[in-house]
């Protein structure tokens, strides 16, 4: 397998998942301002979400130009991260309609620290591959530092939920600040 | 990443986009003209938005043959604008059912207009990558004064919904005409 | 446009309609043979559709392999017709669970003589193409006398479900067979 | 037809299948943990099932790589387990919402069995393009053997779920360990 097949295939898959989540978005059934706030929540886990999801594109999608080959090891990894992707859809619907719930937002922050985790053990195969290349393997153990952190909060966000819902989304408010703004230079000078 | 790989992404979730609406187009419960003529509505409601978003497909494909680098902030102005697209089956599907009422009107228009904003901005960087290009700058500054115009038109709708949803509706009409017409002959000499 | 993003974006566009399709099947409500029998109207229905819209997909690309240069009048043919197939699924949902009545069948044969008409007019604009070429035209006339005669017979089931669904069936059988059994040896010689 | 495009075309689909499972699991109805320990059925039956369309689609593309032609059997044979693996969102769900009946069981056994049966005959056709190369046609039919032997154990699993659903759940799980462990060896060796 080519790493072109793998990129494409999780760029399909990315795709149907950040636009199939605007199915939950279920429309109020009343058309009156009252009913559509009511809807708010659902919105604003859908928007963060969408955030979520395009970071971690992107961020896959560096990844996926380091790779020397497509191990089994690393084409399995990817399907295992593409898997807990795939719940995201799941948990924001989840969250949007119960936002007060202890429960959903500890599954959020469950999933998205899941995702963490499926992006380290992508990234301990890319680590592996670059054995030889010193500055390669330095550039992805700054990223693996800052990715166990930020997969740490996501897994602090489960009991936290417990003590104060709102603790847990200012976790999840964070997290994609602190990749949405360093990304943008790294972007700026990878091409 | 390259100009095909941030088009490819793009087309990914615009074809997702486009073709996820018509699930929202729930088969009437019962088998007879009366229940058919029902879902009217909702199909010209569909019909409008495939065109709306079959226009935006093509004037995003040929923006995007005029990026020189995928800078961050092309990518972010991209993301931001697949965002209020993915919003259009939502918009869609509560104007469909509630056509009457001036709020799913307004948020149909108040949604467009964010997308017509998303190309405004992305528009933008565009200019900025063809500062040497003197003939591109003008090309691009007279396509974004076209879309500031139709944005504000989209912007116009919110409020006039709430005067006569009719009046919103025939902005929602007239804006694609307004495209579709000379999209035609750019398509025929850009290739 | 080159002709390769023109077949990406419709490929993607049909990919997803011959697969969402699925979620218009909906698990019977109780886990008992005599209910799962329920479902074998949507699923013979589904499963009629899924053979459309390969054979639509096969002929699709093959046409697509003629084209010279994307004018917009192909780009709006080919988006008129990807309109009527994204219909498709609402109708095959609307078939398969109102197999009895004759508005069902008769909507499905209304869509799919709007993509015969949709194929018919791409087409058109195909034989524009290959003006030069005399033996493309003469292949595209012949393949253009057996569409209108199939595109006939989708008229017909139209008014025909009125007299009995079972004619309008009949034709819904006749035309896969009509396309399927001879596009096996175009696909042999074409490649 | 070039195998590009069929392969392209199936990833389009396959990466739509594996991602619109995720709508099937639905939010449990009240934000408690044991209406979420509820879902769990689902979300184990959601699991299982990706893997295995993982499994497939990996397998799918090492048996694209050594087609020859596209020729129309290969077209529809693929076109045909293409069918049957779009039916897996259905069973995958009407089995973790009935997990305790017989038939859903018997329904997924029978789906996957058909899955497999598809596999069977598009691997029939690349032996007859390998007829020259022995050393191929010696690696299909060692792979074919695997393949009748999983084919034979689904479709055992359809009478043994009225004898015990739970044998045809170790059936399940046993096939996809089967293909994933060796699977292992052949990606790290094939690339």
């Amino acid at each position: 397998m080519t790493t072109n097949r793998l990129e494409a295939f999780s760029d399909g898959v990315i795709a149907v998942i950040i636009t199939i989540m605007v199915l939950e978005l279920r429309a109020p059934s009343q058309a009156t301002l009252s009913a559509a706030l009511k809807i708010v929540p659902s919105f604003i886990s859908y928007g963060l979400s969408f955030l979520v999801v395009a970071i971690m594109w992107v961020n896959h999608h560096h990844m996926i130009h380091t790779v020397h080959k497509v191990t089994a090891r690393l084409l399995w990894s990817n399907l295992n991260l593409l898997f807990w992707m795939s719940l995201i859809p799941f948990v924001t619907d989840f969250m949007g309609r119960n936002y007060r719930e202890p429960i959903s937002a500890a599954l959020y922050g469950l999933d998205l620290f899941l995702c963490a985790a499926g992006f380290y053990f992508l990234r301990i195969e890319l680590v592996r591959q670059s054995g030889q290349d010193l500055a390669m393997v330095d550039y992805h153990q700054s990223v693996q530092r800052k990715n166990a952190f930020s997969g740490a909060l996501y897994l602090l966000s489960v009991p936290l939920a417990y003590v104060s819902v709102y603790a847990s989304f200012a976790i999840f408010i964070v997290i994609p600040a602190m990749y949405f703004l360093p990304e943008k230079k790294l972007a700026d000078t990878s091409q």
